[in-house]
């Protein structure tokens, strides 16, 4: 349920309301927007009338249920107003929301060595990215597949953050390496195969680090926004949901289906920003470009995209890495659609 | 196998190679580029050798396997060149190719009357379409659902072309109906139900007006390019694919899941134009400008669009329906994105 | 809505009941069951109300809505009463049915000459089929690939016929050819990619031949359903399901996955007997054995075996298919599984 | 790669050759079958010539490559042997092996309180079962859904083990949980959403209780033997593979696809034992019956099912749930097809 407080609703007030709605069992929860504060409601909500709620106070405009399962993710539970999941790194703040420029996230698969990294960082920064990706702990289907260089390689990651200023997104997999994981990480990454890993969901919902939250290959839209809640039902709002690409069918070309109308079909759904990883997406650098730039014409709020200096010579997914030199191409192209749609920002390059 | 001529090679040495390779048992068929002549063989191939046939002449550039089970509709057995489906429409000829701006399709999803039906074409061809949609023959799940108005609504079609200048497009669902829906439509649509009714592909095939094959819903991009070649197997070169969403195991919100890296996929791998139809690929009015943007971003060469006048009234098909209102906003978006991409033509309306 | 009329009911009540309902714009038919008489009825009945129509003859016990979007084929519509879909060959009547023991349906994919034909009959006859299956027109991916024999195919499956006493199973995929494959077939095959060729099933649904239906690749049982009430919808109530196997995420050891649960959800919801293919269920014939026993135990009230004299050599589905001897193996092992259910015939070869 | 010693090969030998081989960088791994003795060799291989191997002794029958991506679970591993994981419970060892009667576990999918769970237990106990199965820690998809009683609730299971005998399932979720699950567990659960959490794998992988390794939602076979892959490289070689559905197009009757084909498909890939869930698999009590009996008959080598005293008020899973008289008519009708298959245990009450 929520509670929608008028325009110039006295402090006072607003926190009356909530201290009085604690005390019914309920997690009454302030939401400050841009216009009006709304008081989220969260527990067995089942019992209370609105009517009775509304009776509180003249102060209060409306009282409203959530019919959906999941509730601080909906988009009503902000009144319909947009998440900004703010970001602080060396180069600035960077925001995740659909009312601010196409947030890019570039790097490797996986951190091979001090050279590549720091290397790879500055030319997507050169490029235009605000991020940094790149995996110190990896998520492989073999055991005898390269598994990451693990902490070491987190060290590498911090090294090219300082080198570069870029933000630095790196996976966790393991509730036992988290505290690890975000001491270096800007944002942290919970990958496809953990997305219903729910001590894992809990356990990054308990720290102060945003989560970037892939959608599990064969999660529908509300598993995932579930899989969210639970983040955000352990206190951390700061949730950017990542489409990566979903398991069908058909598999001989691209290795996952993108499933971009998953674009507007979240933004009716939450007020979480979204992103599109279209390299794990396609599992082909050469499919990247078309849905790099399709994602940004359907709405996206940021784009992930896998780029390694000799992609033959990777040591996790080459086949769906681009150049350097192609990810300064595509960067062009998603400006042009970028600019078209009103979501590029004004200088592309980074702050130097 | 395809034979590839030097520039300049006489005609005279085209024909008499063609007519040796077709004493051979193979099916020799000259395909006419911009710049070259190329003579594809389709047949057991196996036997021969390539060099054998390289020695036939010095005018041959150079001989080819094609590696892929599709012969006709792959890439290489046009050399690289795309396909021009050129359409002759009362309002003049419109091109569906990668080489010519993108081509609206929009309309009903079923004709209802006279008046509908020629009022909806007058708005969309305001709007910019080039074509017009509705079916006279509906394939729906229910028996007990409307199934078209058969063979009158072909004449109201007709009515409508008149009317407009629009081409039509419509769909065939019988072997039998095949020559009544022929004699009306510009362009004859087979039904994602149909996409693997090889009797209709073989007639279809046999006819020549050109042939709309929408994907079926769980057909993998090979099944789909076997069932086009089909058709050219039958002697039709004039064939457009059109995606229109795949069925997967996420179907709570849109209806289908719209596969727009399809458009990438088929663009390196055959040499047919790519129609998408985000009104069945979402199956929800709301999420169809995102889709339809993306789409445009992501290279296709038409777009296919339910419009509706009403749609809350309408016998089918309803909830995925434009407004026309809607439609005119959702045009006038398409352009920005398409002009951002180089695929919008210079004036947006169709010639008067 | 359908009438349950009360033991004993007489006749003339009987008819005049469905006499006064037919005059009210709805379909009335007679499905006279082992204990009681139901009238079933179609059309719009969401205006009537049913206390109204109890009130017609105190010879109504009840009368009861359809809530599902099937009706005909709807295990209500019999008022839980299984149909049995009884099929005269020259060997005597079979019948597919919970009720009676288990059919088996045995033969190649495709015909492909008389003495492999009749020789595969006499083979499978002796291991205790009842039924040759074997393709005239076959579906296939490719345009190049053995389309069938065609007609002449259909003498050699009289030919067997007349050899062996056994029932014809044979798919029909045009309208066009259907009363060809009706003058050979005892029971006409609607294949899987035709399941939603809404004009075929109209036109099956209007002649007495008995219907197999195959389920689509990627149907959803109610689609299925709705399919077959196409067939009943007009006028032909004899109709066998056949569960083939659904495409999913997982090809690479089986070519699809067979869906035995299947057997018990249409148990619940539809009175039409139900078979298995386990032979297209996973494309290899070492899994046909478990899936065929696994079938038996399941419920299923008909088993379809591909079986070729030398798989290695057959023109289309070679690697599915199993040798005569093996397929006299499966017979004992299914007769054991079938015996201790109860579903096994006391002979197991067919009346000489 | 393998190394096949011939029978009466002696011990000397074999050691040495273990050893030698080690010191080429390759993990060397004893496997004592019923007749012979294999070295399985894991690491990079590639570079080693099997004939160059062969040359080491005259005890070496053969030396062969295993071509799958999966090594250790693989049949050849093994050299066609199946694995017997052996468990001791109260009531004696428990085999899970294709060549020992099916093992049947029973019980709630969470322990609700003491009552219950030990009620259940004997309950489940009288009609045949081997194992209790019951969750401490759930995953749910919702956060405000119960997520079980944690530790209390694994001191329940151990008050349920000492009343009845039976052996204890339980799930583990969380790598920091895994001492306290192992202390009571008697087999180790890895649930469906975690079989790609690779840090959880390593780590059963690394102590000495069985594991149950459940099948993704959308993992294909080879992913999910890959998995169980982790665990045996980790050095624990008793796992078992249970089939729980897969997710596809068609939830609406059942809430999962059964794939009883996993059957023989892994009876020919891997040496593990198979067990089937047809609760979870169905999602629906009423399927339950004709899938377990189908599993039977198929090949399964045990049956998880779920059972509660009161499905209808279950705290989680209940419309999947049997009665405990249910689960008794169960047992019966498996016994059935469990002798008629040469699968079932003598005396079909476990050992007093």
């Amino acid at each position: 349920m929520i509670v929608v407080m008028r325009s110039g609703a006295p402090e006072i007030e607003i926190s009356r309301i909530t201290q009085e709605l604690s005390t019914w069992g309920l997690h009454a929860e302030r939401i400050v927007g841009k216009h009006k504060v709304v008081i989220g409601l969260v527990g067995d909500t089942a019992h209370y009338d609105p009517l009775q709620i509304q009776e509180f106070s003249p102060w209060i405009e409306q009282v409203l249920r959530v019919e959906k399962p999941f509730k601080r993710v909906s988009r009503e539970y902000r009144h319909g107003e947009a998440s900004d999941v703010a970001v602080p790194t060396p180069n600035g703040v960077v925001h995740f929301s659909e009312h601010h420029p196409v947030v890019l996230v570039a790097g490797p698969c996986s951190v091979e060595n001090e050279a590549m990294i720091v290397e790879t960082a500055k030319r997507v920064k050169a490029a235009g990215a605000h991020f940094l990706r790149g995996g110190a702990y990896k998520p492989r289907t073999s055991p005898y597949a390269f598994q990451g260089h693990g902490e070491s390689a987190l060290e590498l990651l911090a090294a090219a953050r300082q080198a570069t200023g870029l933000g630095i997104i790196t996976e966790v997999m393991d509730t036992a390496d988290l505290d690890k994981v975000a001491a270096v990480a800007d944002v942290v990454q919970v990958g496809a195969r953990n997305m219903q890993n729910f001590s894992l969901l809990k356990r990054v919902g308990l720290q102060s680090k945003p989560v970037l939250l892939k959608r599990g290959m064969s999660a529908t839209i509300e598993d995932w926004l579930m899989a969210a809640e639970y983040i955000l039902a352990g206190g951390n709002p700061n949730v950017i949901l990542c489409e990566r690409g979903i398991r069908t069918f058909d598999r001989q070309y691209a290795r996952n289906t993108l499933d971009l109308a998953a674009i507007p079909v979240l933004r009716s759904l939450t007020h979480l920003p979204i992103m599109v990883d279209p390299s794990h997406g396609t599992g082909r650098a050469e499919y990247v470009p078309a849905m790099a730039t399709a994602a940004i014409a359907a709405g996206a709020d940021s784009l992930m995209i896998e780029v390694h200096p000799n992609p033959a010579k990777a040591m996790s997914d080459g086949p769906q890495s681009l150049t350097p030199e192609q990810f300064d191409d595509l960067a062009q192209t998603m400006a042009v659609v970028g600019k078209a749609v009103g979501r590029w920002p004004q200088v592309t390059t980074a702050v130097a």
